[in-house]
């Protein structure tokens, strides 16, 4: 079939699919199951242990193998009251969340001036000891882009600002969410505390509070705030991947990794963030595996712990370690329409990389230059074995307005879209999951 | 000028308008200052004795006369510890608030059956002492209307709804949120409790929460909610109207009364309920005095405790039953542009309300038929002085979005929106305000 051909074929079955596509599809019924019948996860808490037992019986009655709970043990948050107030200049309650290993307060809360910087080099840029006794607030201007790139550079003020306010003396920090949206809801996630570095209180407020401190802080009046964070880090806390396999026609190959997480963060219902990674990935195993058994072995990984440590991914890697793997993939970053591949295979694989792009520039999707990397699950087993990776990358572009809110919750995937992606996963993992030859990163 | 040139000249000034009318205005100046320097207000609270001081600090300023507090006091509601957790079948947190006058749970909250009511109707047709022990949910279909027609219907769920299931034996009630977003805010409003109820407590979760607990009630599985709500109804708490004038020529004339509230739910800082109705209304009478002075004087109301027993309104009618007023109008539905209106004008008024549709007109905005009401804060003044009325229909599709929720804040007021609805009430204060002749309502 010529391309052009194709393309129309494709355009004419375009209403089928997105009828059949809405909410009769596997993908669709993992995404809703997860989140409705447990809900948020966090990881080391029950609702995770919950979570796996979900997974080990619906992966059992979608019909996979070799079903495995992994166990491992992390440190972990867990969240306590979360409250903060401007006490001056103009009284107000604000929006706040904890982040991840933030520091406590007592359950009275602190209260101290509140210093603005309006970037994370601001902070950076702050004389030594200039914070003693001062709570920090970090501003930024993080804006959506499709290809989600702002997360990296702005996140710098979740990741790095609450060790770096308490470097210079800070008692608590505050920093606008790492977010696009303009709710109430504040954005959380992991903080990183050098092990010299006593953590202190840190907590986002949502981009409405957010701009009221700015508007406030340019009218040059001192401002004040009381922080009330009571959340503690623990370790031990019991966490686990869940594994299992379609077993291909030469169970003696190496395999084909999928990845997703499984748990979520705790204030909204983890659905785009990743009840639909395991939705795509698992739904397109099992689609790859209807056209008939495929020659390799198609393992899904929904992994633990994701959020806070990576522990699953590591844990994957020390456990699997002596298993050659073929090629990894992980679906983390929401439901959005796959656009665009990047796509990490030897110079001897190159036929194979050129299926694969052939394929799905059918259904509108460019590959691009650069590494493709597979994400924060499969990391550790990539870079162990230097594994080929395929990248399918989503539309960011509303995806930082939920990302780690309380507003991740189901009505935010579009079944049309998760449709698309389980559809490009599927193209994708026929090739791979298909190819006699031996299949190499490097 | 013609129609069609007058037309013309005002697409031609659009632009500039639009510059002018970002953020340099009276009015955003108000809708700014009072979301920023004081926000959350709510009846019977210090801070809204704060907003009271920042108006007349404010009015003054802006070269106000006859700048007056009128206190009064209330019943008000003081919010406590709100939170939901679904205990059975899917153990869960839900996103909920206590709704005005609610009954108060201990401490430790109250725990039941949840029980599904896909209506209000369906609530009203269950058996007397059905619900006895058990905790009511009752969803709905509200949906987006220009007009915002839907709320009257839907909102029977969260005025009528909890007295009706206290009736039935209810320990408490949770609603679908009266409002039409996707976000996990819940939306607060005030109860309706017959003298002969004992209030139980009573809160909505948001439309996601309600989402999954429709969701799982269609599964069929009993469900069980735990549900805390400590805040308390009070009596006796200070509130009070802010009533300021702008002279006229002969201010023996029955003046215009133009009016907003000044209090706002806790959860947002009230910027589209209501801090931009006071915006217009006062930015609006302003322009017509730049004009040169007004035949008859404009006084403007900023009514404390409208959201909850609408006691400013009857507060200001009492203290101003035997000064005679000519006409009322009132602006309290947020911010969206003005796209009808509606007039209320004795037969010899007709030439009068003839003017002002054509006025209107050549912005874009219909005279409708029916009756124009005014508003709540001048609903007893316009009822015992039988007052002419004209009302300016706001947009109202994104107003249930953020209506009584934590998202009413500044960013969702668009500035040029709000510019537009200056413009709509000046041209209306600059007809009315300049009438000679008596103008009556009926």
């Amino acid at each position: 079939m010529t391309m052009l051909l194709r393309a129309l074929a494709l355009s004419a079955l375009i209403p089928a699919t997105a009828a059949i596509g809405q909410t009769d599809t596997t993908a669709w019924q993992i995404v809703s199951g997860l989140t409705t019948e447990i809900g948020p996860r966090l990881a080391g808490s029950e609702a995770e242990a919950r979570a796996r037992e979900w997974a080990r019986a619906k992966l059992k009655a979608l019909g996979f193998a070799n079903i495995a709970i992994e166990p491992f043990t992390i440190r972990g948050y867990v969240r306590g009251e979360d409250r903060a107030r401007l006490t001056a200049p103009y009284p107000q309650p604000l929006a706040v969340s904890a982040l991840g290993y933030s520091g406590a307060t007592p359950a009275q809360g602190i209260e101290g001036e509140l210093v603005y910087f309006a970037t994370f080099a601001a902070l950076q840029a702050a004389p030594a000891g200039s914070l003693v006794g001062k709570i920090a607030f970090i501003d930024h201007a993080m804006k959506a882009n499709q290809d989600g790139s702002g997360y990296g550079p702005y996140g710098a003020a979740r990741r790095q600002g609450p060790a770096l306010a308490a470097q210079k003396g800070a008692i608590g920090i505050v920093i606008r969410s790492i977010g696009t949206d303009g709710h109430r809801n504040p954005h959380t996630g992991a903080t990183s505390w050098p092990a010299t570095v006593t953590p202190i209180p840190a907590g986002a407020v949502s981009n409405p509070d957010a701009d009221q401190i700015a508007r406030i802080a340019a009218q040059g009046k001192p401002m004040r705030l009381a922080l009330t964070l009571t959340g503690e880090t623990k370790d031990n806390l019991p966490s686990g991947n869940v594994v299992a396999e379609l077993v291909g026609r030469d169970p003696a190959l190496p395999p084909i990794l999928v990845a997703c997480h499984l748990d979520s963060w705790d204030l909204g219902t983890g659905a785009i963030d990743d009840a639909a990674g395991c939705a795509i990935v698992t739904d397109a195993a099992l689609r790859v595996q209807k056209k008939g058994k495929a020659l390799r072995s198609i393992r899904v990984l929904w992994a633990g712990s994701e959020e806070i440590g990576v522990f699953g991914g590591a844990a994957y890697a020390a456990k699997h370690a002596a298993e050659p793997h073929a090629l990894a993939m992980e679906s983390d970053f929401g439901a959005g329409r796959v656009w665009a591949t990047r796509i990490k295979l030897s110079a001897a694989n190159k036929p194979l990389g050129d299926r694969i792009s052939a394929s799905l520039a059918e259904m509108g999707i460019v590959t691009l230059p650069g590494v493709a990397n597979g994400g924060a699950d499969v990391g550790a087993i990539i870079a162990a074995q230097k594994l080929a990776v395929v990248d399918l990358g989503q539309d960011g572009t509303k995806y930082f307005d939920l990302h780690h809110t309380p507003d991740d919750t189901l009505d935010k995937v579009d079944p049309a879209e998760l449709e698309q992606n389980v559809e490009a996963w599927t193209r994708v993992l026929a090739i791979v999951a298909n190819e006699p030859g031996p299949i190499s990163g490097e």
